[in-house]
């Protein structure tokens, strides 16, 4: 294929966007599809997100029928669903009929209940079964990413006879080099990997090179079987049933993008986003789904406001405090969100737990300390430079210094309370925490400046 | 081994840890030794980030001698400083002897430049050269993460040969399974999946099953290296230098390393704190690395209070505005960040460029519109029960709307701004969106309600 298409093949993600967009807009639709013949599935996802909703049906057109159902099930939800706007059940099969049970079922969850039913009736009965196993799981269950192309073998032939049988039946490629062994009731014994038969000598028997492997339970959030698998720095794990039976395994692939996708929720969650959220999702949608948040945020702004609305009299004789007043709520938010996105990491690593919980709160309400009263001394200066009215500076440094050590104890105890009640402290975490150093600021400052001013 | 050590396997990192603590508080050292024996070199250097600074030296103790290199370059870099105070060239030759050139150089860049100079001295010259020339490369380099324990074969054997020859060797394991053929300059010409030796007849040749990989060079960005590689969907390049001379390569270890490593620091530097802030950092460290960012946070909060400061009249007249002004700041703050975190994740994926930013650009607007729409009307009913005054509703809802607006504005073209500068947005994005956002809350509900209101 000529080169022109793609004149650099080192090119950035964004270069070849660009370039693939100048193709759209010069409707040179051939020129796509010849580019599309020559991406893989992970690109050709990307890019589908990378566009505009409008023109995703259009340059669907051009993605290869055969890698059609891998692109869907790599898609977000959200894109997938704008392709698959006024779709039949009868293509719908065409499209997943050499895909996984697993990439089915991720497919179909995204359809409404009857193209699912119909998708489903089309299928033959082995199929079925097998993509209804996987829908049986729940959402976030390792039985819902796992892989079960696994190559089984048995415990008592010699190695040369594995590596003749692998060259037979031609069943392993890069992604499944652990090969399974099981007995004859298809139960976990232990496993093999690829490498082993070379470095081994062929006449050895199996079970004396296999490994003994850690396991996953198919029942097992599938985030924590990543963490667990990664932090036994393997690649890999065969996935069990309660009977020890194999089910499938999770890939390194698998492992990996499981702890992607547990950052890339932090991140989303942080900022009150679903972390599917299609950067081109429909308006409505996106205004929907950013309501909740911002209703929460509106309450909590509210409870602020009805704080400083106690201390009117204060305000209107001095109406300097209006003026300072965010600069205390805002220091108290800066340094709180530090601690909390400190502490929300460290729990989502697993690094926080028992004793150093206590050695951490007191790190960080020490840092509040110290940082309270550099901060407070600095803005006690500059409100003294500006309204020369040291009353007025002794409360907002008083405020300052309360506000950032609240902050500090905040952030470390409010996401460990959630963490304790079994809420996701990056969902919920922030919103609380702003509450806090916004009802806090607002209240001791207002609160020292009717004690020690208003008269 | 007995297993009750560590009764379960499966184990969260969790429960491992408190396990750890309380052998640590009972003072049963002997018992985490034996238990340390049998961790992974990643476990071990989790659970020393776990565990305060005070502590680490002592648990260091029980790291067992042939994995201390391996558990010393996984750390982070306090964690290490920490554990290494006080240590000498010597002992850390001895520590660094069996690790890579990579390894050893990343441990090297953590120490002071008197010791470095000392360690460097202290190693043979073949080695010195090698780890020079590592750390030679730029900090981001892909050269100062490639794997150089490379396996390379010529394209001209059987591959019978090529098999035997590893066997003999022992040189493969799990994490180097592409061999690397090159020519008799090195010059890279192909690789070879092990799994190909066993999907192969075993006499055909090299040249004929080997692959043309992609390619990185070693003096790319790393984790744009690992973006690229990912974008192929593959798990692995080979690295040259700009003469096509295999250098090396990018395991797929590497490749998720830094891909998650990319992660992480977004969620970090939006809050404002360094990627590798170690949780029990020394105060005085932490109190250090925060201050820039609550420095540049004062100034920007005073910028908001001069804006509050030139409409005192309006404040002493109607003091309801000084209860109402932190809500307009408010919402406007949390509508922008979640725009804001959807374009810098976008930015970093590679998915906004060209046109598309422009279809961003206009949904974001349209979403800023109708959610102002939304919440002004809500608010300013909330605000027509409290205050009972239709002028101030009317202005807290027009403001709302504005400030809503120039979230959504912000929220996309800070970002796009800051990258296209050559800044990384999720650094300062934030706190340049907080003060358009208070600025222009501030400025619009102050200055409407002077225009309408004051007389």
């Amino acid at each position: 294929m000529s080169n022109d298409l793609f004149p650099e093949e080192i090119m950035s993600t964004e270069d070849k966007l660009l370039h693939i967009q100048n193709m759209v807009a010069d409707n040179r639709e051939q020129e796509v599809c010849d580019l599309f013949l020559r991406l893989t599935e992970h690109e050709l996802s990307h890019i589908l997100e990378s566009f505009p909703q409008n023109q995703r049906q259009s340059l669907w057109v051009c993605v290869p029928d055969e890698i059609r159902g891998e692109v869907l099930a790599e898609l977000n939800e959200d894109a997938r669903l704008s392709i698959l706007q006024g779709v039949e059940a009868k293509e719908l099969n065409e499209i997943t009929k050499d895909l996984d049970a697993q990439d089915t079922a991720e497919i179909l969850g995204s359809l409404d209940h009857e193209l699912e039913a119909d998708v489903m009736q089309s299928m033959d009965e082995t199929r079925r079964e097998e993509v209804q196993s996987v829908l049986d799981y729940d959402d976030y269950a390792v039985g819902r990413y796992m892989h079960t192309d696994t190559v089984s073998i048995r415990e008592n032939v010699k190695l040369e006879v594995v590596q003749r049988f692998l060259r037979m039946k031609n069943v392993i490629h890069k992604g499944t080099l652990e090969l399974m062994v099981v007995d004859e009731n298809n139960r976990l014994l232990g496993t093999l990997h690829v490498v082993e038969l070379i470095r081994h000598d062929p006449e050895a028997m199996v079970a004396d090179v296999m490994e003994q492997p850690e396991t996953v339970l198919d029942t097992m959030d599938a985030i924590e079987a990543a963490k667990f698998i990664r932090s036994k720095h393997h690649h890999f794990a065969p996935v069990v049933n309660d009977c020890g039976v194999l089910m499938g395994q999770l890939t390194a692939d698998d492992v990996f993008e499981l702890t992607l996708e547990e950052s890339e929720q932090t991140v989303m969650n942080m900022a009150g986003l679903d972390e599917e959220e299609d950067l081109f999702a429909p308006i409505k949608k996106s205004v929907n789904g950013r309501t909740l948040w911002l209703g929460i945020n509106l309450a909590t702004a509210f409870l602020a406001a009805a704080v400083i609305g106690q201390f009117e009299a204060v305000i209107a004789q001095v109406v300097a405090l209006a003026v300072l007043m965010p600069v205390v709520a805002s220091m108290g938010g800066i340094a709180g969100s530090q601690t909390l996105t400190l502490t929300i990491r460290g729990l989502a690593m697993g690094k926080i737990g028992g004793s150093n919980r206590v050695v951490l709160f007191n790190k960080e309400f020490w840092i509040g300390i110290i940082n309270g009263l550099i901060w407070a001394v600095i803005v006690a200066i500059i409100a003294q430079l500006w309204f020369d009215d040291i009353m007025i500076s002794v409360v907002i440094g008083l405020a300052i210094l309360i506000n950032m050590i609240a902050a500090a104890v905040s952030g470390v105890v409010v996401p460990l309370i959630l963490k304790r009640f079994g809420q996701d402290p990056a969902l919920s975490g922030a919103v609380i925490l702003t509450t806090v150093t916004d009802v806090v600021g607002f209240l001791s400052f207002l609160g020292l400046a009717t004690l020690l001013i208003l008269n």
